[in-house]
């Protein structure tokens, strides 16, 4: 497994492997691997001729009250991983690299950036599709993979590489879950024992609801209603949003017709949680 | 030569050159090709294994009250003249598929985008900025060869490539004359031919201040004056600004130290027209 951490010289040793006809799997994380990035490992793995795998914990994603600062690190344990995983090249950015003193240029995703976790956190998806174009750039992959836990950031990004013909194509790989139901996330390790447990009423809920659209309920207002209520019974969750939208354009829908996307943002203490479930009719 | 239209029947094609390992030199116009793009061309062919030119007028890029519409076109021609200078491939795309209905990425470098030409024509260098990210993922180039004449332009786009990574060098290219001085451009040919007499004093004020320069007058405000008084002397001819800048960040200076750039812009009736000149201490 080799490691890069300057991006000319990645992108150049990619680059001679693109002329050998390689095709390149990318994975593109925030590092703290667990289940679900392996997953999408898994999925590149079997895919391509070459698996990369970025870690980079983007600081123009966090708005100044974000837990930048407490993001869960953990780079030794992340290349084991990453090697038993099967990745043959770990890029690992310098974030004085990636942001250089000039550094002026964004891409913006319109619309789609400002609803949903876009409206609770300005800026954020910015930062995301800023970041993704470089990286892109740089890892020149033939297919990247994404976790369906982030459904938002995973449509915007295909959204923008569509839109800027990038040659590469996004692939969306369904959630992971702990035994239990919780979806896995890095941010999950900065629960306690007791809020992990309190979490497991996210899952819970949306299970709940599934169930209610199955039984033929397409009214989304009861749908809502239903998951605000399961979670407020538990105390110590505060709920950002539960909301049910189209699967393109993220806009409300009152009356379930076709699949849609429940999702749902919760705060247990400092830790944000999200989740999401697609219902269908 | 080989003529598409389709982005995805480009981007192949040149895909494979690549792998083939082939050095793509790129030339992006709006058509009505003049000297000036066929200096651009000469130096591609004389760099590269394949010359792409791409001829898109840019709706994007046209502020509602500007001159989309008028905008010179003469595709025939242009294709003589590709030919001719030794293209290899013409993109000609269709703006409907370079600007789907879910259109909606935009790419922006802040700062050098909103001076000078920015500051007039607001959300232009936004258009520019994000057609040319387009089309470098279409296209595909090593090297891209823009002209001095947009200076402005040719370094935002630098920038852009900078900050995003592209595997790609910018080479800006000197600007071509005609014999008489004026630039040459493709909105020349919306000038009448008294207007285009009246349009020399353009350069003949250029070259003024050049020998000011070399005889030792440093202050800025001086050049400016001067500039602005020989254009005014000439009737029709309307000043939009007459700027001294820094080479990088365009920011006005007030004396000259090292070089700067002079950059002018005037309107003769509906036709507006840009030249700039570096100025060496």
């Amino acid at each position: 497994m080799k490691i890069f951490k300057s991006a000319k010289s990645v992108q150049n040793y990619i680059l001679s492997l693109k002329r050998q006809g390689r095709r390149i799997g990318f994975v593109p994380t925030m590092g703290c691997l667990h289940d679900g990035h392996l997953s999408l490992i898994k999925r590149a793995r079997k895919d391509n001729d070459v698996v990369v795998l970025s870690i980079f914990i983007n600081p123009i994603q966090f708005g100044p009250n974000e837990d930048y600062k407490h993001y869960p690190r953990s780079l030794k344990m992340d290349l084991m991983l990453a090697r038993n995983g099967g990745v043959d090249v770990v890029y690992y950015p310098d974030s004085r690299e990636m942001y250089t003193e000039d550094h002026c240029t964004y891409v913006e995703v319109n619309g789609i950036s400002e609803v949903l976790c876009g409206e609770f956190r300005p800026g954020h998806f910015k930062g995301v599709t800023t970041v993704c174009a470089k990286l892109f750039n740089i890892v020149q992959p033939d297919i990247v993979y994404l976790g369906k836990k982030d459904y938002q950031q995973a449509i915007i990004i295909k959204q923008m590489v569509k839109n800027l013909n990038m040659p590469l194509r996004i692939k969306i790989v369904p959630i992971v879950r702990e035994k239990d139901g919780l979806a896995i996330s890095s941010r999950n390790r900065n629960l306690t024992k007791g809020n992990r447990k309190q979490a497991l009423v996210i899952f819970k809920s949306l299970q709940t609801v599934r169930g209610l659209v199955k039984d033929g309920v397409k009214d989304t207002g009861k749908i809502k209603s239903k998951v605000e209520n399961i979670i407020s019974n538990m105390p110590g969750i505060k709920v950002e949003y539960i909301r049910v939208v189209d699967l393109k354009l993220l806009q409300p829908v009152a009356v379930i017709k076709k699949p849609v996307l429940l999702a749902i943002v919760v705060w247990i203490k400092k830790v944000r949680l999200i989740d999401n479930i697609i219902l269908k009719p």
